[in-house]
């Protein structure tokens, strides 16, 4: 069935499960100790102009924000994030599983709000001050994803803004890129790979989302974030066939591959939204990557659901709803006319 | 100096130093496997009318709280608090440190928001049974205060309203009671010792702030929940001189003595409250119980300042400033005579 | 180059590639919930001969050994495992990050001491009475491997042994079956999958060692041990392309592939065994599984590292080594005559 | 009734009691930040000689450890101790509950066999190099207790080797100093507290078994350690009553108050070893500090229970015991006097 519930219902780009069938039988080290693994870290330190930055392949998003936010926080410090933001309500208390509070903050469809941000720190800094830090979790880090769970982009500016703040405060500035290709392809974005490699303390570039089975390939910037090997392990997340991340990351950071297919996820996301306004649906966001939002009478939601997977988000009022179609790297343009047609 | 800026600045009532001499070079058995703790975990299960109740005598709140909870959740459950609730922003992150997310819930004044709690549950239930459960931390406790951080009081009937709904939601019903004597004892309280032991799964009457040098009692009536003395000391919190607080808790529930003197407390609170109305201060909570919040022209303020100890809350304009008072059992008419006559 | 250095050098049974590759731009619903996992799990249920049994799919070793030591532990309870076994010596401290004691036991050749097990419960169990239980670590799992780290195997009377014993000192008996193909189809093995499921309360039957690309099938046949979704995700264990790991299982369950490229792995070891013997050399272990143990002259160790990998255990003494040779589902006859030729 | 069953069953020092009597109804800061604790925190460097060691004063044995040890390791770190080691046995799993592993080590009467340390560095350091550390637990500070649980002392010579080999493979020393005085002032003791000082990163000078009602005096030398306030209320340990503890060890350090009474309770055990000696009673172990041990036929054991408190070790045969009789700051002559008297 035509499906555009979510951006990882396919399995990978068909290069990866060729060059994954290629070496299946050969005898591999294991561990990510594998010169595709090598392979795959030099190509992400040269994409992002870096060749100090260190960089883990690992399986999966929870995983991977876990690992992350272990390695910079202590017990008493905390992360700040977007009340909306995936740390704060997709992951089972992951991360506070591990020892550490997030710390919500105002959002505007998905995106941190920045001048509460700053009033935020401000206030507490002063309160933390009269009263004695021992008594808080001490904010250390800042979580924001890129594109946003809403589908929304951060500009360049705005990253700059952040930085600031983050250097003001003497915060992590941490992105969480699990759909980062979709972001930084969009024809409305104007930060690049090496931007972030510069702006931010850590990132990652999601595969899972964007041609690949599985993996996240995070890239550490700042050397005081100890995320170490030994650490991944202690996670139960050094994977024991880690040439299955080399190889999947090696060909999609090759040629462009990676960011050809996210592309073409947005250009059809985009024709997919020009279809949708030009049939009069409302957009409920203005979203510029491959999430899309809509507001449909809810007797049309009915109907389409009859021949293609959508994402229910919430009832918009009491005879409409907010729906989310996504696309993905696997998208064709006759998906696209197909769904158009049955709508 | 006279102060008042909060209820755990003196030792304690002088019946437990007389008792702690009294007792000093005895041979004890450790661990509140001694005679004193067995009689006041009676006692206190005697007062709470329930002579099933499961009684353990622990040193401060932050670790008191985290026990509790961390008996209660598993560590994709979280508990849900007022936004102000102590749990959620004055414990340097010991819930989280444990394993265990806070959820917090709109407040007024110190008190969860029944409403919106009941929305929350009722959205929060119909998406995750939308989605998968798997994807969040299910509530599975509610975490009040009483009295609040804020000095106000849930009703009988806001109570069982709050238990209507814990019991709708499978959630345990968990009251923070550092200043339970403070609260029970106010004229404007309609609750007694006896409903809490029945409407609630687990409370605590504090200690720390209500005559002893230090210590929480706690009480769990809901069997389900397994706090025992084995998670106590894999908290490090199961006191080597255990009798420490067997003595202290078998004075304060004797002949009625911890109810007797935070009743002194709310008394002096009432006292200083109309002082400062007839000296025309406008209130800033209407607090029944033995924290009193005032609004004060900033000179006003700072004068005080040289003659008293106060608590600064914030500012409430340019020109005026939100102070909290506190009396205790300690306070004294004297000393609430000496405030008014500086003020 | 040939290498015999470990058992999970090679990607998956080609038959896994195939099935992946044909569904690969289908849309499969995320997290486990699609039929190839809903498949796989029935089939695992199926030749367990337990239709009640709760199976999950999840993707490492590490992580499932945490998992499951996490559903079935309090803080203050333990794990009893061989001092050899790979939960005390090669996790990284998992089990301990996620806050549980491992308890080592005296070990032979990989294998619980049985009698040295029983002794140590008996006295412990003896002390703690004397003293007060909350003092110590609480046995309350006891963890083996099947086969375990050095290739041995408990027989059928032996599990039965710690059955016994795990029900007189109320203890969970967790079988670590990362290798659990080549325990099983062992001529030497008197255990089957169906005695495995009577006498255990959980194990996992191993996928990354035995022929697929990563996957462990965990199967919990007691229900008091609460190994749910939510808690798998709260451990960033849930995988979003679920499908992977349930194609995989599927596969591998149908028809008896597993069993049948185990067993493969095993008669390599035995002809891999019986020509080293011939040869001359020294078994270091009696092993009857597709892990083999040698003694060699160091000089013989050297020339052998020329042309094929192999795995260094310690050294003998000062002039022979012990080495490891595995086997795995890959294995060819012509390998391990090369290898015999080459010795 | 006369007991020497533990070093913990009196209460505090008269002197002590004296001063919490004096200010109990002053006005106090909370949370150590009183003048008495900082008083007591001078005091203790001072007697340290060493002006710049960060000092905290905490409540209870398990809590300190579990902090201390909190603050030194990562999740993939580890501290190596004594098997007979109190973190090794007597915690309830309180360093695991925080994330952390014990290495248990050969140990004789209580103290680590250096030389089966320094094997067991040298191996596993081979080991890891050879094969990654990634999948170990590393080990990244040494816990020794001074005296041991069996009232054994480390020579100034055993510890400056111990020095060294942490020197050698970059770990903490940590020294437990739950009965401090106990070791420090015994005749056989060539360990100043100023040794210690210069020798160990983090050490304790105990309080609770020492003339206190409760306490410990963390010293940290090595300011690599960031044991802070924050990482202590995160733990719930940070006392709210703060003076309570300031006050005991500022009287306790005043005028050698600590080591005054300590060096008693290590002249009673001398005498009462000699009594026991000259009455023809084997000595278990040859412990020059407050703990001692002796065998004892079994019907001169239960005798003895009639009348006196007394610790049950083990059986040492079929008709002898091993017990232990404890002195303390507050043993008597007289009541070693009786107890010989009732032998």
């Amino acid at each position: 069935m035509l499906s555009f519930a979510c951006d990882y219902m396919e399995g990978a780009h068909p290069a990866i499960l060729r060059r994954l069938a290629e070496i299946n039988l050969d005898k591999n080290t294991g561990y990510g100790l594998d010169p595709y693994s090598n392979q795959a870290r030099q190509l992400i330190r040269q994409a992002c102009g870096n060749d100090q930055a260190d960089v883990h392949l690992l399986v999966g998003g929870t995983q991977t924000n876990t690992i992350i936010i272990d390695a910079m926080l202590r017990h008493n410090e905390g992360i700040l994030a977007a009340n909306s933001g995936h740390i704060n309500v997709h992951e089972a208390g992951a991360i506070e599983a591990c020892g550490h509070k997030v710390i919500g903050m105002p959002a505007q469809l998905g995106k941190v709000d920045i001048d509460a941000l700053e009033r935020h720190l401000a206030t507490v800094t002063a309160e933390f001050n009269a009263v004695g830090w021992e008594h808080y979790v001490i904010p250390r880090a800042l979580y924001i994803s890129l594109p946003t769970e809403f589908g929304t982009l951060y500009t360049l500016a705005e990253l700059r803004r952040l930085r600031a703040l983050c250097d003001q405060y003497d915060l992590y500035l941490f992105v969480d890129g699990a759909r980062l290709g979709y972001g930084l392809m969009s024809p409305s974005c104007d930060v690049t790979l090496q931007d972030l490699a510069k702006l931010v303390d850590v990132f990652y570039i999601g595969g899972t989302k964007v041609g690949a089975l599985f993996g996240e390939a995070v890239v550490v910037t700042n050397p005081a974030i100890r995320l170490t090997r030994g650490l991944i392990k202690s996670h139960g997340a050094l994977l024991a066939k880690g040439w299955l991340l080399g190889v999947q990351f090696a060909t999609l950071m090759s040629d462009g591959l990676y960011w050809d297919i996210a592309r073409n996820a947005v250009d059809q996301a985009m024709r997919l939204r020009q279809g949708m306004v030009d049939k009069g649906y409302e957009l409920y966001i203005d979203s510029p990557t491959n999430q899309q939002f809509f507001v449909l009478p809810n007797d049309h939601v009915a109907a389409l659901q009859q021949s293609v997977g959508i994402d229910i988000i919430e009832a918009a009022d009491d005879r409409h709803t907010v729906i989310r179609l996504c696309t993905s790297w696997a998208t064709t343009s006759q998906q696209i006319d197909q769904l158009l047609a049955n709508i």
